[in-house]
This record gives C-alpha cells, structure tokens and sequence, in this order.
C-alpha cells in the first residue's frame, strides 16, 4: 500500500509531468487552517493521544458511519452512549474490528486520510487487515508514547503555520488564553460559532440564552441580546479570532425592522415561538452577524443545509454528530436576498458560503460570488472533501467564479493526525484541474504555478485576514 | 461497426491496461439478474422468438420513443394502439423504417446494446443502414428460427445463473409452477410487485383490490388487506421470491397509528380518498411493506420519481409505458423518514433505492445508504442504465457510501436478447472506474480485482439473498 | 500566451488526435448564429467599433462583473449609471484597470474568448497585464480605425452566413430594412421578442401594452392583443424571421379557457393582476406563441430560470443586465405540460429549451426531448456556454436525447469580436466529445466526422429553419 507518489495526479503522462511540477512547489508550503475542530486544550496542556483506535476510530464519524452502515453496532465501536450504556472499551477490540472491516473504505477519502497518517506519521506501509491488526496497533501504540506526538510537536512537524478552533458564543477561551501565556509561539486561533444561542430548536437554548446575556451583563432584550454578542466577538477578536462560523438548516436570511426583531426576539426568548418564527430568528441573525461583520471585520462563515440527526434511535442512544446528519436541497438565491441588500455590495465584508448540495454551487453560488463583492465560495464540505468532490467543485464553480473568489481550503477537521493528509489531497486536486488547463491550452504553466500556490497558501490567509 | 474490444474502458494506455485486466477476470463471470422484466412464459414454454422487428423495436421504448421524437408516428413502428386502431404489422417495413433512422441513436446505450446482440447472438459486424436493412432483416428471422434461440437455450449460452420476473401480486405464478414442474434446471423467480393493489391512481384499482383480498379469502379490511399481502408474499417465497417491488410516484413514507391506517384504507377503499389521501396511503404501505420485509425477508425495492404517462395523447392512443414517463425532482431524506424510524436501524433488513434524480445520489442517497444499515442504493436506472450514467454514479456515490452499501448491477429490461449486452457494459464501465482509482493511486490492484468481481457478481446475489 | 492548437481537445493523445481530424473538417464551416444580441445599426450603418474598452469591457457583463465582485467599482468601468452619475469615460482608463485585474480570468471561458480575438483579429499573441496594457490598447485602437474592422467586412471575414438578432414585438425593423434596401448581400435575420408585452412585472409594461395594440390598430381586448401578435410575427416574418424568444422568469406553461384568458388579460392590462396572475398571464402566453408557432411556422426559444436583478443596488443604480441576473431551481416537467398538450405531439412544431439549471438535463429536459416531436434542446446557456458546461450537456443528454434533438451551438452575444471565438470553442468541445466516444468505441469515425459537421453547422440551419 506504499503510497503512490503522482496519487491524485492526472492519469495522462503529459497532464501528470505539469501536475507534478505544479506539486512540487506547494507540497511543502506551510498549513493555513483557518476552519476545524480540534482542540484547544490539545495545545494549551500538549498531552499525548490515547490509543490507536480512540485516535482513529472512536471520535471519527467518517469511519463509524460506515461499519454501522454494514451492521457493525456503534457500541462495539466504543462509541459512547448519550444515556450512559455500557459501550467497548478495549481498544485493541475496537481496532480489530476496524480492520476487519477495512474493505469497506475502498473508494473513499477516509481510507486515503488514513493510509496517508499511517505512512507520513508512523512509516507504516501495511494495508490495514485482519492479520496485522495487532502488530499495527502496537506499533502506533508505541509510538503514540513518544514526546514527538504531542500536539505541539507534530503541530511544527506538521508545518501547521496557523491553525483555527471552533469555540462556543460563552467560551471563556481559557486554552487559548493558556496558550498565550505559555510563551509557546504556536498561533492557534479562537473562531466565533454562536449557534447555540442563536437556533432556538438547539436543546438547551433557553439556559444557554439566559447565560449569555448574563455573561455579558446585559438585560435580556433585543438590544441586550445584540450587546452581548458584540460583546463577545470582540472578547474572540482581542484573543485572536477572525472569523465567526453559523451552522443553520437552512440559508435563509431576513432583515426585519429593529421593533418587528425585537418583538420576534421576546417570543423565541420566551419559549414561544413556533417552527416559522424560529427559522426566521434564524434568518434575522445571520443578517444581524454579517452587520457585526461590516463593523468589527469578523469574516462570515455560513455553513448551511444539514438535516441533523435524522435516525431518531441513534440520536436517543448516542446524541449529535453520529454520522446521521443528511443534506438536503438547499436555495441560496432566494435565501440570501436580506443578508446580500445589506452588506453584499460592500467590499470590506467577507462572507463565505458552503454547501452540501453540490447543484448550487453552478446554478447559484457561483453566480453569486461571480457578483457580489461581500460573497466567497468556501471549499467543498463534509461528504464532498474529497478527490472526486474537489474536482467536481473546481470544474463547476471556476468558470464562473474564477480562483479568487474561492478561499482556499479548510481541514474542518478534529482528526489531528489527518489535517496534512487532508492539505496534501487537496493540493493534489487542485494541481491535477490546474494541469489539465495547462495541457488542453486553457492556461500558461507560469500562471498554474501562481494559482497553484494561492489555492494551497494565499488565499486562505488573505480570506480569513490571516 | 465490429465491437471495439477495448469499448468503454479508459482511454489512456496504462488505465486501459489496468481495466483489461480487471475485467478479463470478470468478463465471462455468470450474470444474475435480480431485477428484471422478461416473460415467465417464456421459460415455462420455451418458445421462438417472432421477427426481427417484434424483437429488437415495437416493445422497446428506447428505441420507438427516439424515433417518435424525430417525427415517426408510433403506429407506423408497430406500436399497438390501446384503442385498437391500426397500426403496421409488416415487420419488414417497421424494420426498415428503424433502421432509415438508425443515425439517432449515436451516442446512446441503446445503440451499444443493439450492436452487441447483433455481433454476439447473430454473428453481425455491420452497421444497420438503409441500404442493409432487408439483409440483416433476414439474417435475424433466420437465426431466430433455430431451436438454439429459444429462451431456456439462450438462457444457457447466456451464462444467466439466476433471472428474476416481475409479477402483480395476484398473480398466480403458473408459469413459475410450470417451469418448476418441467425439470428444467433454470433458475427463474418471481418478485412480488403490489402497485396495482397499492396505488389508488392506477386505472382499476378498485376492482384490483377486491380481487386481492378476495383471492386470500381475507375480508375487505385494513387487517385484511395486510394478511393478504402477506399471504401473496407467501406465496411468492414458496416459489422462490426473494424481493419486492415498488414504483412509486415519490418516496415518500408514513407510518400513522393503526386506526388512522384503518380510517384511510376505509376512504380508499371507497374510492373517496382525495390527492393527498391517495398519496398519503401509498406512504403508509411502503412502511407496512418494510415491516412485512422485517418479518419475511423479502428484499424490498424502491423506484420512485417517474411522473408517468406525460403526455395525454400518447396515453390515450398507446397507454402505459411508451416512453412518456419523465422523472421529476425527487426527495428522500424527508421522504424515508418514517419508514427509517421504523426499520432502518435493523441490519437483517435490505431496502433497495433507486433514483431517477441524479442530484439526489450525492446529497441524499449516499449519505443515507452510508449510515443506515438497512439501506443499499441500487444500480443507476432507467435514463441513466447507460456508460455515462453508471461513470457518474460510481464517482458521485463511492466516496460516502462505499462499494458494499451498493448492489451491483440490474438489467431491469424485456428485452432478452439485450441481457448480456447490459451486463457486459456495466461489467466494462466499473472496471474502468476501479483502473482509474489504481492508476492514480487510490486503491490497490488487488482490491481492484476483488472489487469488480464484487461488483460483477457477489453483491447483487448477497444484496438480493440468491 | 500563443493560442495553443489544441485548445480544448482531449489530453491523451489517441483521442486527440482523433478530435484533430474532426476539427480540421468543421474548423472553416461557415457560422450560422440563429440567436444573438448584436445590434442591426451595426449592418445598416457599417460603423467603426469604438476603443477597446468600450469594445470589450463596457458592454460585457461577464467581464464586469467579474471586477466587481472583486471589489472594482461598476463607475471606474465606465458602466453606464441608470440614474445619470458620473462614471469613468477614459478608455485607457477603464482598459488599465481591466489590464491589471486580467489574473481574475484564469478558467473562465472570457478568458479563451478574449484572447481568441486579440490573436485572431488582432494578432496579438501576448498576454495582457499591467505592463503592457497601453501599448496594446493603441494597437487595438490602431486597428479598429481600419475599414477593415467594420461590421459588415469583419461579418465576411468570420464567415457569417447567416446572424439573428433579437429585436422587440414593437420594432419597426427599420435597421433590418435598410439592411435589405442596400444592396448588402449579408443575411441578417430579426427574432421576435415579445417579453415587454407579454411580463406585466416588467418596467413600462401598461405603457408597452397599449403602444403594442395600438401599433397593430387593434383594440385592448384578449383577441385584440393576440391579433397584434399574430400581425407583429408576420411584420417580422416579412422581414426574414424564422424564431421567437422568450425570456422568462419559470418554464410555467398554462392553457386557459378563452372567456378564463380574456378576464385575466383584463386584470393585467388594468394593472390589477396579482402576483400568482401575472405568473399565469405568462405562462398562457407561452401556449399561445406556442399555437401561433404551429400556425406561422416560427420556431420557439424559451429562455427560463433567471432571477434578474438580484441585487437592488446595483439595479437601482445601474438597470437591467449587469451581472446580477441569478439562476434558480428551474421546473419543466410539470410546467411545460399544458403547452406540450397543446403542441408537443405536432413535428411540424418546434420549441427549443434553455435551461440555466444543469440537474433538468439528465432529470427532465432529455428525456423530454427524446419524447416529443416538437422539443429540441437548445445549446448550454450563459454561464455554461463554457468548455466544462458544454462538455457536462454532452455527456448528461446525448444518452437519453441523441444529437438531433439538439440544434447546433448559439454565440448568444452582443460581442461581435467574440463570436468566431465562441463558435470555435463549441466546435472543439463537440470534436473533444466525439473523438473519445471514438477512442472508447462507442462511435465509428466515420458517424463522429458527420456529426461534427451535424453539430457544426447542420442542425442550426434546419432546426432554426435558415
């Protein structure tokens, strides 16, 4: 399974010769990951990461998803339960049961992840099966034990130059304060996500409303809700934050008059509002945060169009994030309308629109973004983070958007072992759409090579103000 | 015209060479064809094949819907009128008219699998044309005048290991019985297709109905109606059925408490049901279906999104299926719900999803059939049966489903002579996939191999429990 | 930045080769352009072209566009403010702004365009940037002081057979007539467009209404103003029109009594139609043009599936067409099926589709096509009028609708310089397309070289009647 030096590359020997001389000038820039999920006491407190299978296997709804949809139970995965059941907690048994499953990542980018960390991290060059399960885990096992494993370590190993955390609206963003005070000069940065104060259909909303304000120290009104959130994007932006990130069901924005808002506000504050009221709240923030953009610089991320938690016994058993949050079709040109009359024509702001609907990205994103000023079209997302994803993506946006009005890519990942095999894949895509261009007489090599380096560095950190 | 040994596989040198090899392996491997609609009858009573024009152009609507798009009347194909007008019986002259237009069907499947059964059944490697058409007209009504082009030898020649009908569930499965009771040793099953006894907007489904419960001797009730079907699937297990089927106008699903279930069946029973009612119901039956699957192990089929019969005066003149059914965007995360809540989570069940949206492969059906343990996605359909179609299925899906949540191949035609040609372009497109997943180093060549006989041979007789 | 000689063929070079050849055949084929928006003053009149900016920057929307959303101001291009602000007026100006934002182009098809006219009108290989803006902008402005560089002379240079314009249901048609009163031999044809008498929710309507009657001297009644149709399409059907237009905002049909007709006709004519009726005032029309089509044998083109002036402020200060024109999800199996009662059965009738929507490609539009007598499917549309979205039509209709059920390519351009460079680029993309169904044996050469030709030139002619 040693991995293939021209992977991803065009099969063609004329398109690949290009593609590898593009390669070979960004296979080694430095990491710029300005949107993921990893950890921020991972850098505050360096500790080494536990076994091979909570390190692969437990934490990675890529991985579970998949042998649950064969019949593997996720308990047999030590995947724990919401309520507390009893659930495998013998590595060794879980990461056998991986591998006796390997087969099944066949064709998916998991698998590439993966073999890429287990060549690149631990010089393993075995395919993962039954009959090397063991002697795989010891190895990793063995290595995971090493100081150089740390999260700081492999952080400079990794030539991770900046990296992003996704963290809470209340977060007091004590790690990343840790972080500062501990002289070490990792650049790990906090990023704004205050979902769980804005959707009023989140479990615990209510509380998690009542302690926002309070942290603030603002009342409990329209304007206090809006205080509080100032508030706290600029207690991020003194720690370092660029960027903030919603996740909602949908795109749809709004742009009520300040007494209609107020009026909706008391009633989602008050438990009252129902399905229509609550995705208009919805709508209004996300328009009230692109406002907040315009004015403290904060970039945008909207991340739309999920249906969460789809399988009802596995959300009782096991809560959010399992691997059964399904896209569904998603408008954007209709949905964008308030939030773009407010602030799209305004060059200063930076909103970066993502999608699980791979049709909107010719019929609609790219339009979009091909127009307005304020709009970026950020990399494909989730199930479409992958080889034939970012292909796809490439060819169907950059004829009407062009590169720059792209941001580069993003890990979204809490897999820190994964965050180079991921960088390293998509540089290869975007070489391989780079070099067919070159070959079939659509661009010059020396512009290839320049784009080449804006996609895997230059735009990322030009995008999220890096 | 002789068939290009290499059609369908890559293009470039070293992928070619990989495909080759994989499909040398795969390509003489028996067919199983779990999903199809040839006649029962012509296994129970072996007999000739009726001229060339009876074969190859008045039941195919690929072919007459082309023709007809080009100005053709379809009496003058053949087509018989459901009004008993006249139409041409002449198959020679039918004949000639296909092939004076044989240039429509450049680049279509149809194209391909006529040349196949041309060149592989009759031994013919010229393109049909005006001036060959009466030539090869007699080459065909010749062979087809042989004892060794009867069903149950073509059969054989065919390598067809196992073949599946499709039968209304009233059915009495005499031609099954018969083929049992002759000795031969060809394996034919039925499928159990209720739609006529399920779907109030089928022309007489009243009196469908009545005869349904009538003929299980159950009385004409919701409870009734449900024993019923379970007895015909009964029925069609003790005559080797392995699967069910269901073609449906959406996806859509229900699962309404009992006595609701019993009050609708009431209103459709009595023809009183409205738009939403009748849909509502055929909902609740996909639900009540799966469970029957649950509990009998039938393999349930879903093929939704087709609007049926879309043009009034081809409907009127013709009736059913004469190439007027145009697919419609088509919902399944919504959709699948209920029937997900109530057996997606049970890995002993297999539900089968086919779409006739493509967008919905990867945003919706990928990522479902890659976390419920109940779900396969089924081979592309219909329009998309066909070298691009199954490439893009192939490249939409892999990455989040995988190749096992995936059930290898339907020929889903009547048209016998067509069987190998189907299986043989599906064989050839998948290998080309995997040669391209190994010449850019995302798999290995032995997992290639192991994945194309897989997908040639061992996923549909697992999916389809053969 | 030489154009490259095999622009936009296949990379390998088996395949390329193949596609050579086909190109060499359609290469030099005379342009038929059945559906565009240059201006008939230009043949009439025979002017020069002014400077370059106002040549290839100022009018162009995709060029714009692009800047703008970048960040570059619409006023410092030099686009024309609706309210009368000032804008900048220097050429060189406006031409070195374009200059050095030339890196937004990489990958789009502007881009090719552009530099297809530098090399092929002007002969300028070298790639424009900031340091050599102004000495091509004086080489450009030398040329196109030539008599060489006028409309009528450059027509005969690019081989224009035959060019459409696209003129408003009230023009008089005088250009078109002086056209003909010159002498002139060239072949430029009106196209009938009704949309600012037929949309009551475009700007002016009640005003254009009355003047449309009027003009007809028929009275403003429902068969008043059909009349005024049918005496306007035969004004301009006198004046060599073979085809209307019609742009609308959905694909809705709809075939309302007469007495229903009139009192809708009524209600928008009074200005009291609401939104849902001026949707159906619509939607009737299209029927009706659809009838008079098969009385005076025009051939339809329907335009749908644009959200116009998405962004208010750059309407308000700008107007129509100025790059915030966005697509949407776009129906046509649902809404086309009133027309197509009416008229889709009849060959003699023909209705050619746009679409802006890929995913009705494969899902509706095809196997609509490959259905009904009077459909054609017109060529990619707008944004991808592009080699990977002419590409993507290929692949996603030939299967299901063939080739002649589409019409050949529209330059669809008010950029009389980029319409060799357009035609050029569709005939790469097609002999792309067909040389690998060539290389992978699913054509013979010798049907890929009559298709070319098909593609090239044929089809337009007999499909625009010309």
């Amino acid at each position: 399974m040693a991995l293939h030096p021209d992977r991803l590359l065009p099969i063609e020997p004329e398109a690949r010769g290009i593609a590898r001389r593009l390669f070979a000038e960004v296979e080694t820039l430095p990491i710029v990951s300005p949107h993921g999920h990893t950890e921020p006491a991972w850098y505050a407190e360096n500790p080494r990461f536990p076994d091979p299978a909570a390190l692969f296997v437990v934490p990675d709804h890529y991985i579970f998803r998949m042998l649950y949809s064969q019949g593997v139970p996720l308990e047999a995965l030590g995947v724990p339960r919401a309520d507390g059941g009893a659930v495998e907690t013998d590595g060794r048994a879980i990461w056998r049961l991986f591998a006796r499953h390997y087969p099944l990542f066949r064709g998916t980018p998991s698998r590439l992840w993966f073999e890429h960390s287990m060549q690149a991290v631990f010089g393993i060059e075995d395919r993962l099966s039954d009959a090397n399960a063991d002697a795989l885990y010891d190895r990793i096992a063995e290595a995971l034990a090493s100081d150089a494993m740390r999260p700081r370590e492999l952080m400079e190993r990794f030539r991770i130059e900046v990296i992003a955390t996704t963290d809470a609206a209340s977060d007091d963003l004590r790690h990343h304060d840790a972080i500062r005070q501990s002289g070490w000069n990792g650049r790990i940065l906090p990023t704004y996500r205050p979902d769980a104060v804005v959707d009023p259909d989140r479990p615990g909303f209510a509380q998690a409303l009542a302690g926002f304000t309070a942290l603030a120290g603002e009342p409990d009104t329209w304007e206090g809700y809006l205080a509080a959130h100032r508030a706290r994007r600029a207690y991020f932006r003194e720690r370092g934050a660029t960027a903030t990130d919603h996740g909602h069901p949908s795109a749809r924005t709004a742009d009520l008059a300040p007494a209609e808002a107020a009026r909706l506000f008391d009633r989602v504050r008050a438990g009252a509002a129902d399905v229509g009221e609550r995705e208009l709240f919805r709508a209004q923030m996300l328009t009230e945060m692109a406002r907040m953009s315009r004015d403290d610089g904060l970039v945008m991320q909207i991340h739309p169009g999920s249906r969460r938690n789809h399988n009802p016994l596995v959300f009782e058993r096991f809560g959010f994030d399992k691997g059964a949050d399904i896209p569904g079709p998603t408008d954007y040109v209709e949905a964008l309308r308030p939030l773009l009359a407010a602030v799209g024509n305004d060059p200063g702001v930076t909103v970066i629109l993502f999608t699980l609907d791979e049709t909107a990205y010719g019929r609609e994103l790219a339009p979009l973004a091909g127009h307005y000023p304020a709009l970026r079209l950020g990399p494909p997302w989730w199930f479409f983070d992958s080889p034939e994803g970012m292909r796809r993506f490439r060819e169907v946006a950059t004829e009407t958007a062009g590169f720059r009005n792209t941001v580069g890519f993003n890990d979204d990942t809490r897999a820190f072992l994964s965050i180079p095999a991921r960088h390293d894949m998509a540089r290869r895509v975007d070489c391989a759409y780079l070099a067919r261009l070159v070959a079939d007489g659509r661009l010059d090599e020396d512009e290839a090579h320049e784009t080449a380096h804006e996609l895997a560095y230059g735009l990322a950190k030009q995008a999220y103000r890096l």
